[in-house]
Formats: structure tokens, C-alpha cells, sequence
């Protein structure tokens, strides 16, 4: 049993929906039982949120909603159409009609539960089964989505509950790569990559699966496969939670990085308890997202407090800073840079081996690259950079890590 | 308590959107409870069935309806969006969520029932409950669509099962009219007509409101009322399911046409049981839909026997006839004429009125005017002519029944 998801771009018009219908009618040929999960077409959600606006410029969130999970629905019967057309079984779902139950969080809903039931029987008697991504019911009745991206989430929570064999995540890239082809041609597609190293991946900039589905898809050990919609052949990327093969390849599975990543320290802060929260306190109040966050020890019993924000946000968490905290924390001054970068080599084997970060650290140095900030957790080493350096940086970690090689 | 339904038109982008939720802003400042019934924007569930039919030349009719619903759910979160803007509490239901329940007639259900519940629930907490028209879930939860025009059927339905005061069904027009104002320039907008009257101008070709919704009205005696939405102003027309008032007004409420009316006639029909259906039922068995139909007494063992069609199906019709029929029954010969229109005077008063089809006879014949056909019922004359007549027709008997002067 397979669960297939295909994001916007692979059923943007009714041709590329037809190649979906091939791929679908392929599998189902080789004997799987196949459910089928779908975007809406790109551009629609799009599309219905700016017609939204036009109404109410803060649109109302269930209203939202109802508006917008229309994308799906369209793209559901669409397919099945095409299913049908082509001599298959299939009949469509909506989120409400598989019984897809959420929160009632709208426009960023947590699914509850599905009652796979309808699907079983459906595809007992042959049927592919169609569901809408992104979209649910609450306890109440009311239509849901799940926050952009949803689409990702909802295959592998059907996935899981159907315990089907391998959830497929079909996009435009092939897979997963050591990083991003662009700044490094010689980057290559990872034949697997565990739920950990994904994480931070996604998490660093590779926008190739949404984080909450591979969150979701390592907490109930649903396989993951990553796939282009748009090459008949290719096997993707696995990302497995079985790191037994893994171990034996590379230490190191690749660089990520981002480019809006915005440096505040606040200098000559009081060493004492609380002082952290009373610097990110008022900043998260403002919906202001904090990535990296350091602090070091204190000398005469004062200290420096760093952290990094999207770059957009940096004037507005410059002017909370200097206007609502530093003075009544009695900070020496309030400095930042939003023309800086984070590097980080990820891999979840630098656990078992030593040297990693110092190799880092000296490819960089033998470049001229300044190291502005460093933060490291288990699997992953990121630093901070000056921006201008972001491309050579990636290049040369590529190269040092040996990861324009095969694995062996 | 009032229904109020707004046609594609009414709701055609947002500006629209933005009327509409002034109007009924109006109504609910007066003190009324509100439920709104909308359609899809126009032009949306023709664009998405050419999307349909881009997949499947035939769409899936289960699909399809998946497909379509979509159009009308837009415009219910929109329009609430609009209503929570203006400041009231409003929320929008699909079909499905008020469970208004359908047969599985795919892309033609009939409504077989309403849960009023909710939307009684939401009324007494003071919201606008907006709910998509044309569509419901039949008993499995499979979303169906009423078919064209079945928006109106919604608020009907809507309204016969809340007890509402009055449906009122804005259009693009401001009522209903002695006859089409664009052929007689001194049509006059009526300020009541019975549903029997209605029934009878709407299948006659006055095409403000669907059949359906009308003879649903009269089942479960609604009060229909029709208005522009176009106007701030005006009262539209009220349609009645009590002829009291009525009776004290015109004798003849309108003059309806049609201009497609295609004529046939088997000629030379041996006169025996049997023969009629021997000649309708190929015809109805290739979909050709048949309107009036005339058999006159027989002569010496053989009769003529005639009847309209739509003139797009005039060919199909004498092509049956020709080949199939007239040697298998012994008829003599089979002519048409699909140059010929037909029209009719419409109007309760008549039961009670002697002398209104000799008037119209002669006042057709005092024009040159020859009459081809004729056919009656309770409250209707209509007659078939030659097309080039049909607007020197309408135009003379809107006078000779004093069409043009308000009623005492």
C-alpha cells in the first residue's frame, strides 16, 4: 500500500495532471493499493486569498478557510476524473468527508485523528482513493486547513494511519541533495538521509518537505520517499528512521544554509537569572521568530546576549530592543548586522565522530571567512558569516566533506 | 425571518459581494433574522466545468459535483468575510454542514431534506447564516449539485423549513413583468402573481426564476418575492400562493413567448389507441424534449397529429420521424416548420372571464396574424405562429389586455 502526494506544481493544469493519472495507473498496474493526496493546482490558493483580501483585508480565519480548502476539492475531482477517463476505479475525498479531524485552530490546524474506514473498504473493492491535502473538520463541523504546506502532513498522517508501506512526496526536485545544486553544481542527490538530518535540513533552508510532516512522518515511523513528478525514472530520496545503513556511509550528509539570517547582540547585560526572558520576551510578544540563541559565560558579572532573526524582522526587533529592553535592563548598548548568513554541515554521524567542527572551522579560516557566531546541537555545527562569503562557504565545506563523492 | 438569495451576478466580484452585504446589513438593522443563500461568482461553475471537460471529455458526475460545489462555497466565505467586516456576526455553511440531504442524482439531486438546527441555533445568537446554494450530501456524505438554477431551490427549501417570512430572490432584473420590456416597451412590472401564473410565464420563457424552485415554493407555501439587486429601491414582485387579492386586479397578468418553438406535424395518422405513443416515443427515447402537443378528431379512420420542439432539435426530431416512424405506423407524410414561435396569454382571471380567446383570436386576426396551433389550459392560451410575427403578436395583445395600465 502506497499514499502518493502531489504538491501544486505536479497538477497545475490538466495536463500535468494527466501525467499524474499515468504515474498513479503505473503503480497501480504493479499491483499497490494507492491513495492519492493533492494540492490545489498552483497559484489557486493564491489566487483565493488575494480575492479574500479584496473583501476583508484581515480575512476571518474560518471564513478563510472555507475559502480557501475549495483549492483541494477542485484538484480531488479533477484527478479522479482523470483516473476514471483512463479506465480506473477512484472517487474523491474531501478532508471532512475521510473524517481528517483537527483542532480548531484555523488556517494552521493539528490533525487529531483519521477514520481510515471509508478508504480500507474503497480500496478493498479497487478503488485509488483521492483525499484533499491541507484541509480538515474540527469537532464542530467546521472546514479547516492545515497551514501552507499542509498538503505534506496530510499524506503522511494517512499514511500512518493506513500503516502503509511508503509515503511518496512527489515536487519538482528529484530528492534530497548535499546541498543546493545552484551554488554548488557538483552536489549530489542522497540515495537516503535519516528523519533527524532532514530536520535540520528543512529546517535550515531545504524547502523540499515541510518540517511538521517529517516531524510527523518520524513520529510514527511512516517511510518517506521525496520524488520528482515530472522524471518517469529515479528512486528520490529515502529518509528512513533506521540509521543501521546509514552509519556506514558518510559522516557528514550535507550544507545548508540561509541567506535572511539577521545578527542582534545585546551588550553588557547583568549576569543574573531571568535576563534571557526579559530579552525575548517582548521580542516573541511581537511574533518576531528567534533561530539561534547564544549566550557565553559572563566576565565581571556581565555578559553578551546574541540571537539571529529573519532578516525581515530586523528593524522591528532592533526597536523593541532599544526602546522597550535596554534600558530596563540596564544593557551597556544594542548592536546588529542583517547582511549575515548561516552555514551549518548537518549529518548524524559527527555523533560518533570527532573533528568535525574543527575541520569546519579551519576550511573556513583558510578562506579568509570570519566565524561571527557558532551554535552546534547533536547532528548539525551552524555558524554565522558575513553574507558576501555564503556561496564560497558553501562551496568549500561541499568539497572539504567530501560530498561531491558517491558514499561508499 | 427572510431568506434572502443572490444570484451569480449579485455576488460576481468583490465590489458586488460588497452590495450585498450593505443590503443585508439594511435588513438586519431593521430587526429581521437573516439567512442569505448565495450562488457562485458567475462565470466560476462554467470555468470549472471547461476544466472538467479538459480531463474528461464526459466528467464523472460524483466528480463533477466534487468540482463544482466548489464555486458556491468561495462566495459563502466571502460574503461572510464581508458581513464580519461591516461589523455582524456571520458565518458561512456549505450544503453538506446545514445537511441539506439529497438524492444521488449526480449533477441533478433533488433536496429531501433540511436540518434547520444549526442555523435556528446561529439565528437566535444573532448571526447572518450564510449557506451555498445548489448544493447538499446525499445519504453516503457524496456531495451533490441540484443542477442549474438549483440555488434558487435552496433558499426555497431553506425558507420552507425555517418558516421564514418571505424568500426574496435577487436577480438582474426588478420583478416580473406583463412581458419582456425589450419587445414591448410599455411592460409593466407586476406587483404580485399567483404561483400558478408563475409556473406558467416561467416555463413559457420568462426565465427570472427556476421552475423548480417555484413549484416548490407553492408545495410548501413560501412566499416568493423577486427583486433586482441591483436597485436600492423597489418592492419587486410578489408571488402568492392566494388568488384573493389577486382576483380584484387583471384578468390577464401577462403575455409570455417563445421564440424556439419548432413545429411537426404527422400527417395521414390512422386513428386508433395506441398511435400517439407510437409516434412520441422514439422522439422522447432520443432526449427530444416535446412542449405542446395537438391531436384533432379524426376524419374517415385517419387524423393529423402535431407538435413542437425545441428548434436545435427540429432536425433530430424529423429525421426519427421520417425513417423510423411514419412507414411503421402507415402514416401518410411528415412536414415541419422550424421557422414558428409561440405565444401566450397568462392569467388566473381567465377561469373566471369569458371571451379571452376569441379576443385573442381576433386580435390576432384583425394583424393578418394566422394562427397554426392552439392549446389551452385553466389559465393559459397559447398559440403558434409564424416567427416573423412573434413581436407584432406580443406587442398587440399587451395592449388588447390592457397590459400597459396599472390594474385598479
Amino acid at each position: 500500500m502506497i499514499v502518493q502526494k502531489y504538491g501544486g506544481t505536479s497538477v497545475g493544469s490538466p495536463e500535468r495532471i494527466k501525467n499524474v493519472v499515468r504515474r498513479v495507473a503505473k503503480y497501480k498496474a504493479l499491483g499497490h493499493q494507492i491513495v492519492v493526496v493533492v494540492s490545489a493546482m498552483s497559484g489557486e490558493t493564491n489566487r483565493l486569498i488575494a480575492l479574500a483580501k479584496e473583501i476583508q483585508a484581515q480575512p476571518d480565519p474560518r471564513e478563510l478557510d472555507m475559502v480557501i480548502s475549495t483549492g483541494e476539492q477542485v484538484t480531488v475531482g479533477l484527478l479522479s476524473m482523470g483516473l476514471i477517463q483512463e479506465g480506473l476505479k477512484a472517487k474523491s475525498y474531501t478532508g471532512a468527508q475521510v473524517k481528517i479531524t483537527t483542532d480548531s485552530a484555523f488556517t494552521k490546524a493539528r490533525i487529531l485523528s483519521i477514520d481510515e474506514h471509508n478508504i480500507r473498504t474503497d480500496l478493498a473493492n479497487g478503488y485509488v482513493v483521492v483525499v484533499a491535502g491541507f484541509q480538515g473538520i474540527d469537532k464542530e463541523g467546521n472546514i479547516t486547513t492545515l497551514g501552507r504546506g499542509g498538503s505534506d502532513t496530510t499524506g503522511v498522517a494517512i499514511a500512518a494511519a493506513l500503516h502503509a508501506d511508503e509515503c511518496q512526496i512527489y515536487t519538482d526536485v528529484d530528492g534530497v541533495y548535499t546541498t543546493d545544486p545552484r551554488v554548488v553544481p557538483e552536489a549530489r542527490r542522497l540515495k537516503s538521509i535519516t528523519f533527524e538530518e532532514m530536520l535540520e535540513m528543512a529546517s535550515l533552508g531545504s524547502k523540499v518537505l515541510q518540517i511538521r510532516a517529517v516531524e510527523f512522518a518520524g513520529k510514527y515511523k511512516v517511510k518517506l520517499r521525496v520524488l520528482s513528478s515530472f522524471e518517469e525514472e529515479g528512486d528520490g530520496t529515502l529518509i528512513t528512521f533506521e540509521e543501521d545503513d546509514k552509519m556506514e556511509q558518510a559522516i557528514i550528509s550535507g550544507i545548508a544554509f540561509n541567506r535572511d539570517e539577521a545578527k542582534i547582540t545585546v551588550r553588557g547585560v547583568p549576569d543574573k537569572p531571568g535576563i534571557a526572558y526579559q530579552i525575548l520576551g517582548p521580542v516573541s510578544e511581537a511574533n518576531v521568530d528567534v533561530d539561534m540563541i547564544i549566550q557565553n559565560v559572563g566576565v565581571d558579572g556581565s555578559t553578551d546576549f546574541s540571537f539571529t532573526v529573519h532578516r525581515n524582522e530586523f528593524d522591528k526587533a532592533m526597536d523593541i530592543l532599544k526602546n522597550k529592553v535596554q534600558s530596563h535592563i540596564g544593557a551597556r548598548d544594542v548592536v546588529g548586522d542583517n547582511k549575515t548568513a548561516k552555514v551549518s554541515v548537518v549529518g548524524v554521524g559527527m555523533r560518533s565522530h570527532v573533528g568535525i567542527a574543527s575541520k569546519m572551522f579551519r576550511t573556513l579560516a583558510e578562506e579568509g571567512i570570519n566565524i561571527q557566531m557558532i551554535s552546534t546541537s547533536e547532528i548539525k555545527i551552524s555558524v554565522v558569516i558575513d553574507e558576501k562569503y555564503l556561496e564560497l562557504a558553501v562551496r568549500v565545506l561541499h568539497k572539504a566533506f567530501d560530498l561531491d563523492q558517491e558514499a561508499a
